[in-house]
């Protein structure tokens, strides 16, 4: 029997609770051994518990006791899941979470304690929810050097802009049907604004480049901006705006690393990958393109993934998984301004076309009279900067800018 | 330093030894320690290659090499991988393999004997090439019930109906095509009568339901009877065809397992999976849908996978990663003719519709003056098979049916 402790019982912590009652069985098949929950620990009561009785709202219930080897910290939020975190893998304890904040956040330092310790700090749930994306990063892609990685991370915005692309509703109204079907919360700006997304490539830029990216070294743009006329012509142009956040190596060794809209080819596997779905896409030297999907949140599938990292560690608990990256202060990172794409640009102005054929160079547009969107050639954001004020100062009003990813 | 052989210098063989010696830093760094290829068994000589000094033509330099302690089979076919293998676990040595042929024939004795000596026996690149899949099934989604695995498992059958789909090409003509640019062997008969796909829906059944599924014991159709005729009725039903090993949990506790081309929904996550590509989607209790996407094949792709098990066999040396199923005698499948899908028909003759929806009762059609295509509502094979055989004695004559597959 291994006994384990599961910190907050929210909905991902109700979820593990209830997946290790109802597949007991078939885990114990597989570890040789029961997993048993033996405290829970959240400050409300759950009196309809199977498992009430073993409720504690002490933190110290759980570090004291020595029979818990293993702790699911499903608390979300950096305090107090961080400090709890430290102390658990001080005491010789493996944690598995699902918390991407706070994986993001001090990733480093606490894989490094874990290291030290000799037990196993694991989070296939923290991207991708349900969806294994950690372990086979870190496990089967392992003889890979990883060239880039992109992704759909974030299922709200996916779906708020899915119903935009497919029922032409306006942003507010598809955040609203978001709202109350439950894909997001009351207070929705980690989702629409990026931040979400940008913690979860940050988690997978750091394993899969070796280093550290802490989020505010990343750039990072929202959906709130994106309107159903960029929709219409994304579609004109072949593609769909999606939300993705995306690591690239470059050939000078440093990585590239943003969170932003993108207008993606219809024929990208990220293209199809709509409502509140998640899809990643990992380009290995040696496997090229693999992709994976699935849901990317939700109680059962972000649930079952703490319970494989659970049970990853019961069978390890004198062994370590390898699943390391050092710190990082953010050098191996190239300034977004030097950041490389096309670009979309749409714009308001007598000779738009013209005028933008004369300073961008060569441009796929399409004209409406004088509304006009075109795609420039790649270039770096400084260039396309310096360009886009050289048209305003033509006279032409630029309306939205949107980069076209080329996954 | 750990010590490895590698069994065959085919396509993938010499592959798995290219990405060790490329791979060297980045494999030491996960490690821990040095993966020495000691010695590469093959019949022909390799005077080019930079270890050619390490070649034998001698299994027995191998099993009686007690520092060698992980070895790679990717010779391909039953013998002599069979007994090599056997003989390797016997001998204390963990074995990886690309070996989908000898793992469906074989895999529940040889897992079996690797238990008993407390070695791996693993074979992620045995399915879908470098695209991970065994682990993510196996440990990923651990604390799922899996219901239904369903995949595109062979690329030389979806270049081929992607060429037909996409440019109208006959078989014929797609299959020269696919020859010329290497997606298909000379004997094509294992790809295109769907023996390959069998193979690989068996492993993945196998490990998703924990017994032993033979590949004499499922149903296997190849696409050799897919006609431009059929590609173009599914594109009018919003479909498309694909070639589909498909294995379901029924809610008597038995398994519905088949290989068949199969019309697929356009919406569905795997009609967009074309040419070369596999996809696999996994359907757990838990997670829902998940989908993994990338080569199915290739040197690389195939040998990274291969390298991956390797890598996981040295940090396993003396513990056993957990993947296992018991051997099967075919009593937990149900027959094909109980097996129960909607159906694809093609027909020709006067009065077609009325007379087919006076025998299947509700059907979808197209009539186009004599020539018809319908799809029925679900139903067991058998009462397929005699509801057709019905409409033929009304005088119509079915030139083609396919399975629809609402996956």
């Amino acid at each position: 029997m291994v006994s384990i402790a599961v910190m907050g019982h929210g909905v991902v912590g109700s979820g593990v609770v209830q997946i290790l009652l109802t597949h007991k069985q078939k885990l114990f098949s597989v570890i040789g051994e029961e997993i048993y929950v033996k405290k829970v620990l959240d400050l409300r009561e759950f009196p309809d518990s199977p498992i009430s009785d073993r409720f504690t709202k002490d933190f110290e219930d759980i570090i004291n006791d020595l029979e818990i080897r293993v702790v699911a910290e499903v608390m979300g939020g950096i305090h107090p899941a961080y400090e709890y975190t430290k102390r658990c893998l001080k005491a010789g304890k493996s944690v598995v979470t699902s918390n991407k904040e706070l994986v993001a956040a001090h990733g480093a330092e606490l894989l490094e304690i874990a290291r030290q310790e000799n037990v196993n700090y694991l989070f296939e749930a923290s991207v991708g929810g349900g969806i294994p994306i950690i372990r086979p990063m870190n496990q089967c892609l392992v003889a890979n050097n990883v060239d880039e990685v992109a992704g759909i991370l974030n299922g709200t915005t996916n779906f708020i802009l899915t119903k935009m692309i497919e029922d032409g509703m306006q942003f507010e109204d598809a955040l609203r049907l978001a709202q109350e079907l439950g894909f997001a919360e009351r207070d929705p700006s980690a989702d629409i604004e990026g931040h979400d997304a940008c913690r979860k490539i940050c988690i997978l830029a750091s394993l899969a480049f070796g280093k550290h990216v802490y989020p505010d070294c990343v750039h990072t743009e929202g959906i709130t901006k994106i309107t159903l006329e960029d929709v219409k012509y994304a579609e004109k142009f072949g593609c769909v705006i999606k939300l993705i956040g995306r690591v690239k190596k470059l050939d000078n060794g440093k990585i590239d690393i943003i969170t932003a809209p993108m207008l993606v080819p219809e024929k990208s596997q990220l293209a199809n990958i709509d409502n509140e779905f998640n899809g990643i896409m990992v380009r290995g030297d040696c496997t090229g393109d693999v992709v994976f999907y699935g849901k990317g949140a939700g109680k059962l599938p972000t649930a079952s993934a703490v319970c494989a990292d659970i049970v990853d560690c019961c069978m390890h608990l004198k062994t370590r998984r390898f699943l390391f990256w050092a710190d990082g202060d953010g050098s191996n990172i190239i300034s977004v301004k030097d950041s490389v794409f096309k670009m979309y640009v749409r714009a308001n102005g007598s000779g738009a076309v013209a005028k933008a054929e004369k300073i961008f160079g060569k441009i796929k547009s399409i004209e409406d009279g004088k509304r006009v969107a075109f795609i420039t050639e790649s270039m770096p954001l400084c260039e396309f900067e310096e360009k886009c004020e050289k048209l305003t100062g033509e006279g032409i009003e630029i309306l939205s800018t949107i980069r076209l990813g080329d996954l």
